[in-house]
C-alpha cells in the first residue's frame, strides 16, 4: 500500500540512508557523492577537538541531563561567574521558571526581582560590563559563504556560531537553536550570569549584540524544548508549582574525573566540516530532487561525539 | 537586588511592556512609536479575514486541541484527499509516532509501510501528482522586503509564508515553524496528506520544492512541540506504546455550528500587518538596544485571534 510511515524521516536522516552514487561506469573520472554523515563518519581525529571540562556545564533536569559548552573568548566575565555559580552548587534546587513556546526555556531563581533571592556565592562579580560582542581581529573567524540577512558575515568562532561586522571587526555569537544565554533588564549591563536562557525555536537573531550570549547546548537539547510551555505571557508559570526542578549544575572540571563527560566537536576549520556543510548546502541523496544550493547559519548542524577515557 | 528573573522575559514581550515614546516635547512633529502588539491590537476589523470552516482542521491530542489551516490554494489535491480522510474520522484512535527534536513530528497510520495499514476511505484520490510549487501569476504575494537566502523573493500568500522565483513566477508556501506537511517517499509523487508533519524547530528551509506543504498550525503548536521525543532515528518512538494518540482530527465545518472554532488571521495586505513587522525589524521599545534592520521570513509572526460567534 502507498502510506509511507517514514517517507519524510527516510529521506531526512543523516546517517544510514544516502548511499554513495556512480553516475557513469567510469568511476575513476566521476565525484562520487558523500553524505555529510558518511564525511564526519570518516573525520579524522585531528578534525576533532576536545570540550575542555571548565567551559562544560553538566545540568541535571527532570528529563535527563544537558550539557553546555561556555564561550570564555566571547562573554569572558560572565563565564567566571557562571563558573562560580556552578562550583558553589548555587543552581542545585532552583528551577526552569518560564517556557515560551518556539522562543526560550529560563532558569535560575524564581523569586526573581520581587523577593530578595538566593545570595550569591563568593567570586560572583556584581555587576560585571555587557558582553554583547567583542573585537574580533585576532579570532579566527571560519567564514559561511551564504549570505545572512542579518549580519555582513557569518561563521564560526570555535564551532560556535558567530557573525560579523566587516567593516569594524565587531563579532558576536548568533542565536542559534541550542544557544544559551544571560538574561538582562533594561540596562546593558544588569546580566550576571545567574539567569539564564536557552534558545528552544526559530532562531531569534534580533537578539543578537543585545544580550550576552555565553555558550550553546552540546547535548541534551530535547530535555529541555520538551518543557511544558507556561501559561502566564512569556511563558513564565506563575503557580511555583509547575517550575521544572534543576537538581545540579555542576562544572565538570569539579566532577572525579572517572565522572566527567568527555565530548569532542567537528572543528569548524576542517575540510571534514567544510565538507559535510556544502553536501548538506546542496543535497544529493535519493530523497532531495532540488538541492537548495544554500544554508543558512542556524541549519548548519555542529558535530558532537563523546569520547571515551 | 539585582537578580533579574523576568529579564529578558520582560524585554521580549510583544503586548503591554513596549510603551509609546516622546522623544520632543513637540509632539505633532515626532513620530510616536508603537509596538507590534499596540499596531495589531488597533487594526481595524477590516484587516483581519475569517479562516473558513472547511479550511480548518481541528486536531485533539492529549495535550490539548491543535487548529491547521490547510491551503488549497498551493496543495489542492492534498487538501481534498485530508477533508475527505478527516470527514471520515480516518486519523482517530491513529496516533504521533515521530518526534525529532529541532525538525518535525509526524503523525498517521504508525504500521506504515511494514503492514497494510488503515484502509482509505471513500474520496481519497491515489496517487495525486505532487504539489511542490505552483506558477504565482495569478496569486496576490505581499512582498516581504527582506533578503533571503533560499529564494530570490519572500513574502505571504493570504497570510501563508511563501516564497517565489521571480524568474519564472514559480511560488510556494514555506517551511517555518508550524508548516504542515505531507510525507513522501521517495518519489514525488507517493505523498497522499495521510501521513502528515509539523515543523517544532529551525525552519528546514531545505524541503522547500521537495515535498507537499498543505498549511500550517494556527494555534495549538505548544501542544506538539513538548512531545517527547522519540529515541530512535529520526525521532522514531519504535516502541509502540510510546505514540501519542490522537483522539480525533475533524474539518471545522463538519461539526455542529455552535462547536466550530472561529479564528480570524490578520490580513497580510493590510497596512497593519506591514507596521507591525516594520516594529519587529526595528524594535524601539526600552529593552532594544540596536534595532536588527532586518528580519526572516519565519521570524514574522502571523496573528491569530479568535471570534465570537
Amino acid at each position: 500500500m502507498m502510506l509511507r510511515a517514514t517517507l519524510l524521516a527516510t529521506a531526512l536522516l543523516l546517517s544510514a540512508c544516502a548511499t554513495a552514487q556512480t553516475r557513469t561506469p567510469d568511476a575513476a573520472q566521476t565525484p562520487v557523492f558523500r553524505s555529510a554523515a558518511q564525511i564526519i563518519a570518516a573525520a579524522p581525529d585531528a578534525h576533532w577537538r576536545d570540550v575542555a571540562a571548565d567551559n562544560l556545564l553538566v545540568m541535571d533536569v527532570p528529563g535527563g541531563r544537558v550539557l553546555i559548552e561556555l564561550a570564555p573568548s566571547f562573554a569572558p566575565r560572565h563565564v567566571d561567574n557562571i563558573r562560580a555559580l556552578a562550583r558553589s552548587g548555587w543552581w542545585n534546587g532552583l528551577a526552569i521558571y518560564r517556557s515560551q513556546d518556539n522562543f526560550v526555556v529560563q532558569f535560575g531563581d524564581p523569586s526573581g526581582d520581587d523577593a530578595p533571592g538566593k545570595p550569591m556565592p563568593a567570586g560572583v562579580v556584581n555587576p560585571i560590563p555587557a558582553e554583547f560582542e567583542r573585537d574580533g581581529g585576532d579570532l579566527h573567524f571560519d567564514v559561511l559563504p551564504d549570505v545572512d540577512g542579518w549580519a555582513a558575515q557569518v561563521g564560526f568562532v570555535d564551532g560556535f556560531p558567530a557573525a560579523r561586522d566587516t567593516g569594524t571587526d565587531a563579532t558576536w555569537m548568533a542565536h542559534c537553536y541550542g544557544a544559551v544565554g544571560a538574561g538582562r533588564g533594561n540596562e546593558a549591563d544588569s546580566s550576571l550570569g545567574a539567569e539564564l536562557y536557552v534558545v528552544i525555536g526559530q532562531s531569534p537573531r534580533q537578539l543578537d549584540r543585545n544580550i550576552t550570549l555565553v555558550g550553546r547546548v552540546l547535548k541534551g537539547m530535547e530535555h529541555l524544548s520538551v518543557i511544558p510551555r507556561g501559561p502566564e505571557p512569556m511563558g513564565m508559570y506563575g503557580d511555583s508549582a509547575r517550575n521544572v526542578p534543576i537538581s545540579a549544575i555542576t562544572l565538570a572540571s569539579s566532577l572525579p574525573a572517572a565522572q566527567q563527560p568527555k565530548l569532542q566537536v567537528l572543528r569548524t576549520d576542517s575540510t571534514s566540516f567544510v565538507e559535510a556543510t556544502e553536501a548538506r548546502r546542496n543535497r544529493r541523496d535519493g530523497w532531495y530532487l532540488r538541492p537548495a544550493g544554500h544554508i543558512d547559519l542556524c541549519n548548519v548542524p555542529l558535530p558532537v561525539r563523546e569520547v571515551g577515557r
